[in-house]
């Protein structure tokens, strides 16, 4: 059965690779993943308990083209994201005698990917790994760009390193299993899409809101190739996050780090997160006059119709936790905050030194205590 | 007091460095890393007790630019390259409050630089590290190239990056206080760079071993801007060691690693191991027909004249010992062996497929058991 796919090239200083959409590709990535490897080449599969059903089905692929094929499965959840699961794979290569030649293949989410190219950039100093993207989250944004990464006890992904991928591979056949708050936590990143780079993509997903949310193929397949492709611009231009380009992806994340944090990442996924913090980051910008009411207005109900939270009065977390919290980010620079903020649909600036009273008001206002 | 300095610049994709090699440069080195970090940055001093006196000196200069020091001291020796110290420093890193403006300055030797420069690429997914060698072997080899990385269980440097300093600063006066032992050990590098690239530097070293064995100022900065200026061109054109040229840099090490390693890192330390393996790979490279006698025999008697070992039988190692752990090799290919070997002074070539029996021949030539 041949199948139509779309190809989106990636920029990288170490290796330019490519994203690949398209239905029923997992069953032919052994194809896909040929000229990644050499033949021969050792792979470790590396994928969680929940997939295992996909990681069968992809290892099956690789090794109808002749690659030596290894299994290795994480913990379900965040907690594979540890130091600890990071030496286990790190054993279990160098076990089974993997060279600089061999590599990993990720099937999985964002928390396979981030581990699995984690591994991969610290093993030997560096041995190739491909993500095959099972979840709409990682489709549209986690496994593009090369950021991986684990978690200390003091945070999330602060240890880590930008390394890209060999080859992306998103399937889409494979969100028909997406369960539903998944797949709406997942949306929120489509949304930013459109509100940081494309008022068409946001005006198809406020036109299809149904289809969406009923997993029409074709139209999650629009959602993915548009997203996809914008992250693959913005890093393919900035890839280290240094030329200022690449911030613009944290839209809604500042405030949301801070709510998921502040709630312990316990009742809110990393997407509803990111729906409250654009809708706060989209007030703010009203407030000191950056957009229009009515745009803030306009994502709102977007949010809303996509059944997304957008504040966080359910989450009974207090202000000052998610002020903390917010202060601990990564990109914040010479300890101030830099925000994103709409102008319009599909153009965003950046912003610094809002002052904390401001921001704690927007915080009150969304519901915290 | 203005002291006259050379610049060697290095070619990186992540960012192009310079190598500044000079005497007095310690004294001076807030100036010199003025440019690498922006004013009022936090930097940490990363250290070991035996070079306290020398951080506290660049911490002292760094000082007077403004700079926040901070300092943090590891264990002496190798047992610095370990997870435990990797998470400490990133630990002291995160407590600080370090973004990624901040950077460290690494003082010391090739651990050291190692351990910092891994901690650099991987917190935050990388902020900057700088430099300072306070040891020949650093200033000729180890702290130029961006190889990061820390020891595991199974061996050496399996997990690390390639990750460029901001800077190298290779100050010729603190090598008046280097043990002579580890000034010997450190020679054999600059033979290596003789052999694989540079036949003026291989004649300079055999002519003036009294003056260099005496550590004259004017001697060691000559060999220490002849090896640095071949590595920073080797590094330059195949910086992950894809290319096929870095592995030059490996010459007299497969064998050297097979015997460090065999011997458990006691007795001998890396650059007798090196010169043992350059007697070895020569000897080798006479058996297959590759070089004359003349050219083992004329390394030979550098090797000797430095007061270098060329044997192992000092050690009592087995030959099954050394074997196994040459095959232990991160460089081996497709689970061969590849040996760098000398054709003329100044030229190496590299060769794949020697019979493990040929081997074994050499290794019981210089003495295994």
């Amino acid at each position: 059965m041949k199948k139509k796919m779309k190809t989106i090239p990636v920029k990288s200083v170490k290796e330019n690779y490519k994203i690949v959409i398209g239905r029923g590709l997992l069953a032919g990535c052994g194809r896909l993943v040929s000229g990644i490897f050499q033949p021969g080449a050792r792979i470790m599969v590396v994928s969680q308990a929940k997939i295992d059903n996909y990681a069968r089905r992809a290892a099956a692929s690789l090794e109808e083209k002749g690659f030596k094929i290894f299994f290795h499965r994480l913990p379900d959840g965040e907690r594979a994201k540890s130091g600890h699961e990071l030496l286990k794979l790190l054993h279990t290569l160098l076990s089974k005698g993997f060279e600089r030649k061999d590599g990993i293949v990720a099937v999985g989410g964002g928390v396979v990917s981030d581990l699995s190219g984690f591994a991969a950039s610290v093993y030997l100093r560096g041995i190739r790994y491909v993500n095959i993207a099972t979840t709409l989250l990682a489709q549209v944004d986690s496994s593009i760009g090369g950021k991986t990464g684990i978690n200390l006890s003091e945070g999330k992904n602060l240890m880590g390193a930008f390394y890209p991928p060999a080859l992306v591979i998103s399937d889409i056949d494979l969100l028909r299993s997406l369960p539903p708050r998944e797949l709406r936590a997942s949306l929120a990143e489509a949304v930013k899409y459109g509100v940081i780079r494309d008022a068409g993509l946001f005006a198809f997903l406020e036109e299809n809101t149904g289809k969406i949310l009923r997993k029409d193929p074709a139209a999650l397949e629009r959602i993915v190739t548009a997203s996809a492709g914008i992250k693959a611009g913005v890093v393919s231009r900035d890839e280290f996050e240094t030329r200022g380009e690449r911030i613009i992806l944290n839209y809604g994340h500042t405030f949301g780090h801070g709510i998921e944090n502040a709630s312990k990442y316990k009742k809110i996924v990393h997407g509803e997160a990111v729906a409250i913090g654009m809708a706060m980051a989209a007030h703010l910008a009203v407030e000191v006059g950056i957009c229009s009411p009515r745009l803030a207005l306009r994502q709102l109900a977007l949010l809303k119709r996509l059944e997304l939270p957008v504040a966080v009065d359910a989450l009974e977390i207090r202000t000052a936790s998610i002020l903390r919290a917010m202060m601990q980010d990564k990109k914040k620079s010479k300890g101030r905050l830099r925000f994103v903020l709409p102008e319009r649909i599909g153009k965003v600036t950046v912003k610094t030194g809002i002052p904390a009273g401001e921001i704690r008001n927007i915080l009150r206002l969304f519901g915290s205590k």
